[in-house]
This record gives structure tokens, C-alpha cells and sequence, in this order.
């Protein structure tokens, strides 16, 4: 071959990489303009929070299936099905309430929640003196003399000097998860937590919390913030403090649900998926709009824009509504377990379940060859301020997944403002910003865009 | 020397950059845990907000002036002072009211806010057709057959498609700014215009709007876009519906008025000077909270840090609230005045006017060797997703400052909900969020602490 015939060659192949990269710009630059002005995610959203909590097992979850299935129908995903899956049902029950008696006899009521999974407190309250405590490590050095017959009070706030507020999350939530059975093993009868926030706020939030079968259930309960530290400054002065908790939440039997799932066909590798989910279900104080009706909506409208755009992808893509994910993780196991039976190949998974804020990027999971092959990606999303591109990825409901070596990510939000809503009664459509969310669905719908175009 | 010579200096001049790499990465991140473990600027905005708007010439406006210099010299800053500057006096009025009548006679009430420094309507209301356009230029092209007489409803909407909130604002407030002179000119005896807003809302949109002496000056308002979308789709079918407009609003006296200005010396050299500033006054209808109590409170804020650090900067630094942003300028351009005068040499002007959003970064203004000096800079930022510095800069008041040459940078928060709160009645303390807001502070703080170490 001639030089000059190199050189075509060469000019060609650069030209038409030039032409493949300007193509790809303009067709997320589509998706992100397409959203903008016509996106239906938060209208979805809207609807959805309509229909109260969806705490596995209750009636909105059901409705919610329903609801998922119908919305994806309509939008004229190629085929939507249901996954069914047996589900945890534990209900708060009519009543809770926390009140502090400190010496002096001036009891007063404090904003509380039982936290998901826990046990109630019989037929009617429990009274005990609060001994507080920062972690689990000292429950056990306080032992026995100290915690037996009493409410521990678990007060160690999260850490508000952490910039990714998940971080400051993971440095707390051990109280949460594993409050009860520390607290129980030295004979405490119930424990109280301070709220997972970062905020000083009156919103106790719930979640769920862990048991284990050969140590004592004992009520388990989340205070407010503000609640927490005019306890912890109480207690400074005043070691007798009593609380009088009264809870009625209760485990019922396992309830039938589902996941629901609604995909597109690829083209040109329909065996191919790319799959793109959140959770249905959420916690039964709000309704579940930051958790996880965005991710929901979200993974819905990042599908559902293909088909607003005329696209088809090469690839099968794939919007899965997970049911139980905070509290089992049932839908989540039983998708990983039909696609390994299924033999199913999903080239990636991508989780959306840290709220519908503004996108910072996306968290891609343990691969290093997925996560260098995603990287020169980048670059298209920086015009739209979702670029940044971190190593870790996956979540909650494609764990059982990636187990299965499926690659995994996550759209990453910005996280600020995350805390004050997770778990509480203020997560509602509210607060949610209509635009936050529609960069959210875009920004997946162009990395989906450049998944089934490409491939792994 | 010896190659053993020179390479032992390299190794020590390498060994002394990494060293003060490591240096500024640690004390940034002092400003960031110090702020978000113990900020006072939401504390402040709290304060700020609880004393009503703060339009020029105001009672709140100079509250305000008051609250601003005894909170600096109570922080410990070196210096407060105030500069004496006259300001525009604009009043709403005691009432603000439109109506649409249709040809069916069913007239109907819709939210409407005049614009500033509009004329009222007179003693009672004026009534007339309502004319529809898109743009200055369609008024010309309808010409005074078409105009004269009517009530021209301005009705393009921002742009959702872009992605800086700020571009569609720019693409479509030409009609609020001009709107007036361009329909008088044509024998409109009113104008209406669309909210600059991208979410279909209730609340109207004040903003200033201008006249020209040589033109008759007509009432101006804004009408919500909720409003403006069913008015639109009206006209539709429905060309004869009218306005029934009734606003008292007038311009009284110019009124005197103040920046304040609060400083920490400089240990080395105490001459230059590093300003940071926003904008203290408002618009009447919210308090103002993100425009531009946010920006106030970050600057004072980020000078705060300094002293809660007992880090001596070398370099003067400077929070300056600037009155009159909104409807005049009179002090940025006092400030420029007065410096120029006392031949002071700031070395960089900040702006924070873009809302107590989460920070993205910094848009550092005109001159490319400032950009370049700065630029490396970004790499202490990225841990806190701060890192976005793009040419362009500057801001409204220290526009003045510009002209004579001083470089300019602005602090660019995430802009997505921005204009739900602009110039509107829901502009309050609860649309800010108090993390968001701090790790605005931080970030000033942290690049006030590089210019004041390093210069420009």
C-alpha cells in the first residue's frame, strides 16, 4: 500500500470516528431536549405518590405494580411483564409514641418512629431509664450492670464535615441496623436512635433494622434530630431520665407482590440487555418520592424516551421496578435468580436509588475494564454537567446481580440535600424538582444510548 | 554544579511543591469541615429573611444595612464600614390586580405582580384588548393599527431545552426589559408579560423593567405562567378578550442607602485586595433569600472562616454587600467609584448572585491570563464537585469594577431550580437548603484562601 493510500485511509477512519462522535453529541443532545421540553417522569411521579406509601406488602405497593405495568403499556414499551415474588409484611400498627420523663416529672412527647422489621411494645407502653451511648462498641464495655432493664439510647450523629452525604450515612446506620441485638445481648428492653439526618429537624426517620434469631426482639425506635439533642443535653445534667415508649408495628405473614419490567427489543442484539431500575416499594412515612419513585420514574422515562425519539436501540434495554428493596431485597434476589435460570445475558446493570436531585455523574462498579471502557464516555456528558465518572457503582437491588458478575453502575445525584427527605414523612412529590429529575431520566437515557449503541 | 547538585535541588524543589500541594489540600478542606460542622450562614439568612424584603430605598433595605455591619464587626472582621450611595425608590402600592375578561363576559382573576419601576394604571384600572406576541420584533411588524390602544401580552417562554437556566432566562427577558418602550412606541396603553420561569406555576415574576425618556411610559406586569399558558391557549379561539389592569405602584424620591463592607488585613500585603460580595437589597415580594441574601451571607461567611480558623490571609479580604443590584446598581458603581478614588488595587472581584445553591465551580471573567493562573487551581476543588471553571465571569455588581480593568470571577451554584424562586413571593428561607448554602461558603472561602496566598 502506498503512502497517499495510507493516508486516505487514515484521513477516512478519522473522519468517520469525527462523524461517529458529532452523531453521538447530537443524539444526546436530543435526549436531553426531548426530556426538557416534553418529559413525563415527574407527571408519573405525580401519580404515583398519589397512591400513598408503598411499604411492601400494603395496598399501594399493589396498586403500584399495577400502576408500573399500565404506565409502560401505555408508552408503548414492546412488552412489560411481572416478576412475583413472596414479600415481608410489617405494618407500624395504629399508635406510636415516645414521651421523656425527665426527675422532675415534666414528661413530655417526642416526634418517633418505629424502625422497619422492629417488634412492638406489647399491649401498651414500656418505661425505662435512657442510658446513652455513642456506638456498639459501647454497649458492651457499659455490659450488663449498666444496660440491663433499660432503653439505650443511641446518639451518635452522623458526620456533617463528610462532603458525600452516603459516606456520613455508612458512618452511623450501624446504630440502626444493629442497635437492637447489641442492646438486647446486655439485657436493654428497647433502644431509641437519632435520626439518620444531617439536619436538626422534628421528622423521625424510619428504616429498617436486623434481628437475629437467638437474641431477644426488643422495640427498636427512631427520635428526631432536634429530639435527640435536647436528649443528649439533658442527660448531661440529669441521669435519671425515663422514656415511656409505645409501639403496635407488627410482622404479618409473607405477602405475594412483584417486580415490574418493561423493555424495548435491540435491533441488531436483542439477546443483549442493558437493564435500568429502581424500587417500587419504599418506607410507609412519606410517599416514597425521593425513594425511590424517582428512580422509578426515572428508569421508566430514560426507556420510554427511545420511543419518543424514533430510536431503536441495537440492544435490548430494560426498565425494571424492584419491589423490596428496603427491607429484604426479595425482588431484587428473585430477578438475579429468573436470569441466571433464564440464562439471560445483561451486559449492564444500572441502579437509580439515590434520589431524584440533579446528576453529578455516574458510579461504576467493580470491573476496572468496564469502568476504563465507560470512561472516554465522559466527554458527552459534560455539557450537561453529569461527568463525573467515579469507580464503585452498583446498589442495593442489582447486588445479587452483580454477584452474578453482571457489570454494574449508578447514576450518582448530587446528595445534599438527600438526608432530610430519606425515610420521613416530608419525602413527597414536593421535594422533588421537576428539572433535578429530568436531568436525571436524560442522563440515563444517554448512557443507555451509548450502551446499546456500543456495547460492553 | 555538579549533576548531583542540580538533581538534589530538583528533588527539593519537587519535595517543597508537593509540599505546599498537600498544604493548601489541607487547609481546603478545613474550610469545607468548618463549615459544614459549625457554618452561621444559614444562622444569618435566617436573620436576614425574618426582616422582610429589601427593596432600595426600603425600611427592610435598611434594616438590613444595620443587621449586615453589627454581624461583621460581632464575627471579629478588622473593619466594617459603610458606603454612602442614593438609590431609586419604587413602591408597589397598596393593590395589584388583573383580570381576563373573554367575549363570554366570564371574567376571571389571574396572579399578576408589577414590574419594577413600572408606572401604575392611575386611580383605577384600565381595560383593553389583549394583543398577543412572541417578540420586540413582532410589535413592530403589527404596527400601531394592530397595537394602539391594546394591552400587548409578551408570551414567549424560556427555553427548557437549555441546560443553563440562565441562557433561557437570557434568551427571553428582553421582553420584561423592553417589553414597555417597544409597545408604547406602537400606542399600547399596557403590557403583560409570561413569568421568566421554566415551571408552570401561580406566582408572578417581578423584575425591572425600562423606560426611555422619549417614550410614554405604560404599566408593565407580570403575569404567572400557569396563567400566561391558559391565556395563550385562549387567544386561540378567542381574539377579542380583554384585561381589566389595576396597579398603584410608583417611583417616589431617591432615598439614601449604603454597601457595607467588612475586611480582614492582609499580613503581607495588606494593599491588594480580594472582594466577595452580593447583592443585599431585593425585590419586594419574597424575602430575597437566594437573590440575594444567599450571596451576602456566603461572602461574610467565607471571611468568617478565616477568623473561626485563625488563619491570617496574606492578602486583604473583602465581603461587600452591595446595595441596589436590582433595580439601579448605585452601589456597585459607588464601590468602583470610591476605589478608584482611593486608588485601591483589588487584585479579584468575586460575585455570589446566582443563588445558595450547590456549587458547581467558578466562571472566571475576561482576561485568559487570570483563567490560566487559576485554572490549575481546580484540582483542590474536585473533591468537593466544585471543580467546573469556565471563562466567562463577573456579575452584575461588580460590573463597575470590570470596566476599570479589575479582574472578576463568580461563584456558579447548580442553576436548575433557580428560577422557581426568582423575584417571586416563595424567595424565602425554606427554598434554601442549609448544606447546599454552607458548601457555597466553603468553596468561596477555599478560593479566597489560594488568591490570598498565591496573588494573581
Amino acid at each position: 500500500m502506498r503512502i497517499k493510500t495510507l493516508l486516505s485511509l487514515f484521513i477516512c477512519l478519522l473522519s468517520y470516528g469525527l462523524h461517529a462522535q458529532n452523531k453521538d453529541e447530537q443524539m444526546i443532545k436530543k435526549f436531553y431536549s426531548e426530556e426538557l421540553a416534553h418529559g413525563r417522569c415527574y407527571g408519573w411521579l405525580d401519580t404515583l405518590c398519589r397512591g400513598g406509601h408503598r411499604l411492601s406488602g400494603s395496598v399501594g405497593a399493589a396498586n403500584a405494580v399495577k400502576w408500573g405495568k399500565e404506565a409502560m403499556e401505555k408508552a408503548g414499551f414492546d412488552r412489560v411483564f411481572l416478576q412475583e415474588c413472596m414479600v415481608p409484611h410489617w405494618v407500624r400498627g395504629p399508635k406510636e409514641k415516645a414521651e421523656i420523663i425527665p426527675s422532675n416529672g415534666k414528661s413530655f412527647e417526642i416526634p418517633v418512629a418505629a424502625l422497619g422489621s422492629s417488634v412492638g411494645t406489647g399491649m401498651g407502653p414500656i418505661t425505662a431509664e435512657i442510658i446513652e451511648v455513642h456506638s456498639l462498641d459501647e454497649v458492651a464495655k457499659l455490659g450488663k450492670k449498666n444496660i440491663a432493664g433499660k432503653i439505650v439510647f443511641f446518639a451518635r450523629p452522623m458526620d456533617p464535615s463528610k462532603i458525600n452525604t452516603f459516606e456520613a450515612y455508612g458512618g452511623a446506620v450501624d446504630q440502626r441496623s444493629s442497635g437492637p441485638v447489641i442492646a438486647a445481648k446486655y439485657g436493654a428492653i428497647a433502644i431509641i436512635i437519632r435520626s439518620m439526618n444531617l439536619t436538626e429537624d422534628d421528622y423521625p426517620h424510619t428504616g429498617n433494622t436486623n434481628y437475629v434469631d437467638s437474641i431477644k426482639k426488643i422495640p427498636a425506635a427512631a427520635i428526631s434530630t432536634k429530639a435527640a439533642t435536647l436528649l443528649d443535653q439533658m442527660l448531661k445534667t440529669d441521669s435519671h431520665i425515663k422514656c415511656r415508649l409505645e409501639m403496635h408495628c407488627e410482622t404479618l405473614p409473607d405477602e405475594k407482590s412483584y417486580n415490574v419490567v418493561g423493555e424495548i427489543k435491540g435491533s441488531e442484539h436483542p439477546e443483549e440487555i442493558i437493564l435500568v431500575g429502581g424500587h417500587l416499594d419504599s418506607w410507609d412515612l412519606g410517599d416514597g418520592a425521593h425513594d425511590d419513585g424517582a428512580g422509578c420514574v426515572e428508569s421508566m422515562e430514560a426507556i420510554r424516551l427511545f420511543i419518543a425519539l424514533n430510536i431503536r436501540p441495537k440492544r435490548t434495554i430494560r426498565a425494571v421496578l424492584f419491589m423490596n428493596e428496603e427491607n429484604g431485597l426479595r425482588g431484587g434476589k428473585k430477578y438475579a435468580e429468573l436470569a441466571k435460570a433464564n440464562n439471560e445475558k445483561t451486559i449492564m446493570a444500572i441502579e437509580t436509588d439515590e434520589g431524584g436531585f440533579v446528576p453529578r455523574g455516574f458510579s461504576i462498579g467493580k470491573d476496572t475494564s468496564v469502568y476504563l471502557k465507560v470512561l472516554p464516555w465522559r466527554k458527552y456528558f459534560e455539557p450537561y454537567h453529569a461527568a463525573e465518572f467515579v469507580k464503585g457503582g452498583g446498589g442495593a437491588d442489582i447486588s445479587p446481580l452483580e454477584k452474578d458478575n453482571v457489570p454494574v453502575m449508578s447514576l450518582t445525584p448530587d446528595n445534599q440535600r438527600y438526608f432530610d427527605f430519606h425515610h420521613t414523612p416530608v419525602d413527597k412529590l414536593q421535594a422533588v424538582n421537576k428539572r433535578e429529575l429530568e436531568m436525571g431520566a436524560a442522563t440515563l437515557g444517554a448512557m443507555i444510548y451509548l450502551l446499546s449503541t456500543y456495547g460492553l
